[in-house]
């Protein structure tokens, strides 16, 4: 890990860990990668890796914890996964039960913890090629929908592709996909474009999750797999126990963005 | 170049170049470069070069030969260009004047030959992705619109940009800009997307060249720079005298399609 990253992601997540910072970390240790969190007992990791595995586009893995472990030693050299996140989201049967900003009351030696790749990556190499990201210039959150494209069901782990869409003008589209393509462990490439229709989403202004941002005429709606779709097909199996990130509380890792294109 | 190559490539050149083959060259040499041909007098070809240079993607050089050398050894090995392409076109301040299949009788020393990148290439490259290219699956010729983007001017040589359109559903269109833009050497990645009336195509039924070709409610045009440009341009610099080859009838090389690949 080179030292700008390592330097970054130590000091913001001190921050966090010492309970100074408990908000959204968009922004934070610019460069760095921010992974979404999913925390799951022992007996489901199993069919949670397999479904991931069956399906990279929305479930991009960047590490799985040995069980119980609270280290991630292949994303941060000191990083402790029960203080390092901002706010978590604590379930029971698929209740959320707590946000808490630390979660070492309710640790257990049977938990594997999965870092999965955000789009922040792929969107902060965009913007640094000089393309606008609607919803970053809108200061929202990105427009999320369910699509009717099914996931590849894996155990108890099933349901449908979500994703998230922004707009660009169709020379910028192009650029857009060559550009996230590189990216295959933060999303990757889009799933669909142009016709939101034709994979099941009736109107742009309403989406599922997020803000609705404007598209205009001479723009083509993009659309990139999503990773609310692992935290559904979670929900839905409604496991005893688990834990996520809360929305926008992302973990901090020590890597750079640029070292995830391919 | 692999030996593959140059036992193919030379198979059909050594049957063009000695008369018993003169027809377009489509599916001959299976996975061989082949190449659009321009031939200038050297007054002209340093302009010819600087506009190919500003324009990559409408013209992209694979070979240029020394002046007067009828050889091009970077594209293969035994290669005379004054009897190697099945049919030729002869043109005198800017009229047609002859379509032989052999330019010995009007060679001169001052004559400098462009090899310039085809969509052959990166159309192999989508059918054994297993997708289906419109033109090919009917057996006609690729449609081909004048747009309104502008080339980048170089010396005499201007004109608007000629784009190829292939239809694909939009999932297939997504995979065609990643592996098409993997062949920069070959037109590359497309230039546009999904609204034909924002380069200035008003009607997708009537192409300026080539055949129309149908595209379905679930399919999005995608719009490739296309190696009709250069020929354009150069037949609006009405030179006193040019060569080039006749539709279809390419320059056949020795490298392979796979070599191209970035």
């Amino acid at each position: 890990m080179p030292h700008i990253g390592r330097r970054q992601g130590l000091t913001e997540r001190l921050r966090i860990r010492a309970g100074t910072f408990a908000g959204p970390t968009a922004g934070l240790a610019a460069g760095n990668v921010q992974a979404n969190l999913a925390i799951l007992p022992a007996a489901l990791a199993h069919d949670f890796l397999r479904f991931a595995q069956a399906n990279p586009k929305p479930c991009p893995v960047l590490a799985v914890s040995e069980p119980g472990a609270t280290a991630l030693p292949t994303l941060a050299a000191d990083l402790d996964i029960r203080t390092d996140v901002p706010r978590y989201r604590v379930w029971r049967h698929g209740e959320l039960v707590e946000e808490p900003t630390d979660i070492r009351h309710v640790w257990r030696d049977d938990l594997v913890t999965f870092a999965i790749g955000c789009s922040f990556s792929f969107e902060e190499a965009l913007v640094e090629h000089g393309i606008e990201v609607r919803h970053i210039a809108r200061g929202c959150n990105v427009p999320m929908y369910r699509t009717s494209i099914p996931t590849v069901p894996a155990g108890a782990f099933f349901g449908p592709l979500v994703v998230s869409m922004r707009p660009f003008r169709p020379a910028d589209a192009i650029r857009a996909i060559q550009i996230t393509a590189r990216y295959p462990s933060v999303h990757g490439a889009p799933v669909h474009i142009g016709l939101p229709e034709a994979i099941g989403i009736r109107d742009l202004g309403r989406p599922d999750y997020g803000d609705a941002v404007p598209v205009a005429a001479d723009e083509l709606p993009v659309f990139w797999a999503c990773g609310v779709t692992p935290q559904s097909v979670i929900a839905q199996v409604k496991p005893e126990f688990c834990m996520t990130h809360a929305p926008g509380c992302m973990l901090i890792t020590d890597l750079r963005n640029s070292s995830l294109a391919v």
